[in-house]
């Protein structure tokens, strides 16, 4: 059975996709159209656990999971031996990646998910955005990038010398800040943080998501 | 080497010791009294990868870890056959485990972080509270409640029918929630998830916690 993929044109979904193709995971897509409410419509309702705002689903077969970060665990987990080893080789390797994700979802995630929406999402919709929210979301942008240079200037990647997963889930929100966000100067004036997002955006899987689906905005 | 926990009174450190109790795993702790600063003894940070604020630190031999949520899954995958099995028997039910680990981490955790902090921390030390966030916390709140509620309806956990991590990362805020926070009717009123409360919070385990560490509020 292939695994199907919806929305695959938001930020989120391609925080699965890029994984699906690290993986060597044959997918299709559904495309979704989230602002003219056809999330909504029964056929992807009666796929939803919780809420109607679940993105990515995720159907392998009979078995449906949401939540992005737990997608990209589970396929990490099921074809462990296959293609691009995403969660280090060692238990304490992983242990590392496990604790640079939680860095990514704790600190990194909520200010550039912040930014995302009030400088591209409310503008798209005609929301007024929040100044306050903002200029809040880009000190603690800043604080986080700073956490980041210190440690790559001691390791490749985030969790160590290898790619992983910690590295991978920072390419759909750190797309949008280097390009739609017009806010490159925040990764370029550190020098660490620069080099690291030109190699792990410079992935032949992040190209290829790149390529076939398009941001909405 | 014996695992050490820095912190234990706190509540993050506490999610750590309650997993390494139902893991079977011998640790001793270390007191740190943040409300005295001693969390920004040279000692503690040398201890430190980023900023001064890291609970818990965990130190096992030379390895040291942080972030609670890591620190569970690593010792889950550590100790796999040891203990109680939190991560579920197939990969498929880790899957499950892992998403509502997701829906914990994005929508339980951010509101009742920001409750904690509103009606316990700032109290303690003489800062004033947000009337507009605890409102809109509680809001938050009750929405992931409901959605616990339905899905405890037909489960016996949040996973599925086996206790997991899921259920136990709510363990220390859940409690601050029910007792010191003096909001119990939250779950009372929500006929599955006060049934999943007491079940969870009579495991011998949290017992144990409780017994060996009083919260500093």
């Amino acid at each position: 059975m292939v695994v199907k993929v919806y929305g695959p044109d938001y930020a989120c979904p391609k925080r699965v996709i890029v994984c699906l193709i690290e993986k060597e995971i044959e997918f299709e897509t559904v495309h979704v159209d989230g602002f003219k409410g056809e999330h909504k419509k029964a056929e992807y309702l009666k796929l939803q656990v919780y809420g109607s705002k679940n993105w990515p689903i995720l159907q392998d077969g009979d078995y449906i999971l949401y939540e992005s970060r737990a997608i990209l665990r589970y396929y990490a987990e099921k074809y462990k031996t296959q293609g691009t080893d995403l969660l280090g080789k060692t238990i304490e390797e992983r242990g590392l990646v496990e604790q640079w994700l939680e860095v990514e979802t704790h600190n990194f995630n909520p200010p550039i998910f912040n930014l995302v929406m009030n400088l591209l999402v409310y503008p798209l919709v005609g929301l007024p955005n929040d100044p306050k929210v903002i200029q809040e979301s880009e000190e603690k942008l800043e604080n986080v990038l700073d956490i980041y240079e210190e440690r790559l200037s001691k390791t490749k990647y985030l969790a160590g010398d290898f790619f992983s997963h910690a590295d991978l889930r920072h390419l759909p929100f750190g797309h949008y800040l280097m390009n739609q966000m017009k806010k490159e100067n925040m990764v370029r004036e550190r020098k660490h943080v620069s080099a690291w997002w030109d190699d792990i955006s410079h992935r032949p899987s992040w190209k290829k998501v790149l390529q076939l689906y398009k941001y909405p905005m």
